[in-house]
């Protein structure tokens, strides 16, 4: 047997509004299937702290962060299976996002295409071009990185537009590893799934609130039927044979049908179905899919305190990686607790003589292998670092060279000539490596 | 015994270096004595979290904390009268963080010195303007307003370069209440102290790290003697008259000395004392008060773990108010508990209706005491808002008229009409008036 190298995927959902079927379709669904496979870890989250940015009722973020947790259990994801938390149970997030908002540049943030987009249409109306712009828009996708980083997420299935946020998110990643060491945080991949279907909404355009056209996914059945009756189609009679190119209703049908039903829906149209008619199979076929939902979301939703049990249960099982992992990050930027220093004064004495009494010492040799070799160690004769073997002894000695001269700084380029150090170990390397350059100063 | 009135002063220092005698005298000395007036509760911090804006070397960052924490108990500092703490350890605040960022106008931050700076400086030498700006730069504001909010600080001693910053985090605490509940957060005022003396560094300007002119605080004796004899002066001779009018030995003796030193002091540069003289008199000065609190210092420096254990011990007393006041903030946005909502099934239907089904009920009355009284109950009989009396009963109507027309946006200028409601049933209220609004579109 051999073991299937697993891949993270992270997911999450705003808590603003009521999941639609659009909702459904393009992010639940594909979401809960994917969670299914063997060689997939999944992340599920109700995004609280993003819906702060766009929505100041308190009352509809509850409100919605139940209904969006509900429609993920209810749609079949198995907390268990997964790790199903609410964003705002995870202190470590936000701290997280500090420290990334720290190695960010502003400059990155400005190109944002959200951001640009309201300082265009700012602009164009002869506003100031942040007028009306919170920073909360602004600093939307370094929260958002922190969202994917907290969880070493490999993939984010996103839509077209969000592929900027995941470039973000490396790059935000690619600046903390640079700074503090390498790998410390993964870099992210957009996901994008073409085969997910955009729906379209009541009136053809893309399904969305903003656009009220959409139909809510757990409403009665009585009320959905309703919805879907008014979906918007042309003029043509029953019997007139009728375009499925371009048709909402039939679009919606493909997204919840087998490519069998499609062909078959596509035929009726073709032989004349008449719209109410085609209406009625539509509102079937959806419900047929729906309905064994509905019971256990009204369930969820008449039992609030079981949801956020689920959500705590999620978040004491997210925080299991969060909290470690982000100890590990607090070292590596410099929040560190003083019990694990050690008695200080020594150092303090070493730094009031500008650092310069401890310099590492470089052992320049060849081994039986017949190759060259160097290494690097303090004062005490800790060894620092341990090279692999070079073809002749100038490039060794040009090694040492690099480090004596060019300090910290070198030690990225020559890695792959290095024996691997523990990461604990890197900042002593580079203490070493600046009393080095401090005495050359 | 009458009981004096409490103001909460905040004072913060980031960790990036070393402290001197400028911080001493401008921060921590002063800081340390207010610390003991019986109408003050102190909260001081080290801002280790500011510290990650500008510095990415974490073991500077970790010594610093030491180096600062040690400095602040060495002063005098007592952590059981106030609350001493790292600001790393309250993970409230970077989540208080969050939440204002996203009530804060991005174009206030724009607009802050430290950027603008920044910006300006680019744009001479022809770079784009946020060339090298960091959004940790950008965002540094709402983080101290975050540090100040926090604690309720209703003075931040802060010198004029700061003024900004607390009138910005002003700003975001009334952005904050207006939309969340008037009082929610307390806008802090800035302390300008003119009395804080500005010391000169050795080369006469002011004394600062980016100069490379202080003197450290708690450097041994002969090393302070060494600093304190390489203050720039003239080339008056022994026996020479001395000007006291811009000399920089006589401003730092003038900032640890009683008036009648200072005198004296002044006496003896009339009378021609040798600069070396002067340098023997200022170290003996200030090493009069500074050597008690070096052994202090050099105990602790030697001693971390210490250290740690009395910032913890602060972090628990800070997070003691953090804490349960966070939870007060989560829920006015929106991040609660779904456990404490009713069986949300009912809602659910009336949201389906548009809300419509349970709208609250009106009653104007008159009282004995002869004025105009009004009250809303909700549907279920519960009182939702009761007014206070009224002249005429027209002025009763009209402020009925007004909740219905205008919803929960009428309520904060009708508030001193209105009898005070537990903030808790602020939502409820609001909710009741929506439905009122809905009923009427």
């Amino acid at each position: 047997m051999t073991s299937t190298p697993v891949t993270r995927f992270l997911t999450g959902i705003t808590t603003t509004g009521t999941p639609h079927l659009g909702n459904y379709v393009g992010a639940v669904r594909p979401a809960v299937q994917s969670s299914l496979r063997p060689d997939v870890k999944s992340y599920y989250f109700l995004a609280d702290y993003h819906s702060l940015i766009k929505c100041d009722d308190p009352v509809r973020i509850q409100r919605s962060t139940l209904e969006i947790a509900a429609t993920w259990l209810a749609s079949g994801l198995d907390p268990e299976r997964v790790t199903f938390y609410r964003q705002s149970d995870i202190p470590e997030i936000p701290e997280l996002t500090w420290m990334l908002t720290c190695v960010t540049g502003k400059g990155l943030l400005n190109r944002a295409h959200a951001y640009k987009a309201s300082v265009d249409k700012n602009t164009e109306s002869g506003q100031e071009p942040d007028d009306g712009v919170t920073a909360g828009l602004f600093m939307y996708p370094v929260l958002m990185a922190a969202d994917i980083l907290m969880f070493k997420a490999n993939k984010v299935p996103v839509g077209r537009d969000q592929i900027q946020h995941i470039e973000m998110a490396r790059d935000m990643a690619s600046s903390f590893n640079h700074l503090y060491g390498k790998d410390l945080l993964v870099l992210p991949e957009a996901e994008v799934d073409e085969q997910v279907a955009l729906l379209p909404g009541l009136d053809g355009r893309k399904m969305s609130k903003s656009y009220d056209n959409t139909i809510p996914l757990f409403v009665p059945q009585a009320e959905m039927k309703k919805r879907i009756l008014s979906i918007v189609t042309d003029s043509r009679a029953p019997g007139e044979p009728k375009e499925t190119e371009g048709s909402a209703l039939f679009q919606i049908y493909q997204a919840f049908a087998t490519p069998e039903e499609t062909t078959a829906f596509a035929q009726a149209f073709a032989d004349g179905i008449a719209w109410g008619e085609a209406k009625q199979v539509l509102f079937e076929r959806i419900d047929r899919e729906i309905a064994p939902m509905r019971e256990r979301y009204a369930e969820l939703i008449a039992n609030p305190a079981e949801v956020e049990r689920i959500l705590l249960a999620g978040a004491e099982k997210a925080r299991a990686e969060a909290a470690p992992y982000t100890r590990e990050l607090r070292a590596a930027v410099g929040l560190r607790s003083l019990a694990a220093m050690q008695d200080a004064t020594a150092a303090s004495a070493d730094k009031a003589a500008d650092k310069a009494s401890a310099p590492p010492v470089f052992k320049q040799y060849r081994e039986k292998d017949g190759r060259f070799y160097f290494k690097m160690t303090a004062a005490n004769g800790d060894l620092l670092l341990q090279s692999k073997g070079y073809d002749n002894p100038r490039e060794a000695a040009a090694a040492i060279a690099a480090l004596k001269t060019q300090g910290p700084g070198a030690l990225e380029a020559m890695r792959p000539q290095l024996e691997d150090h523990p990461q604990s170990m890197l900042e002593t390397i580079r203490n070493a490596l600046d009393v080095l350059l401090t005495l050359q100063e």
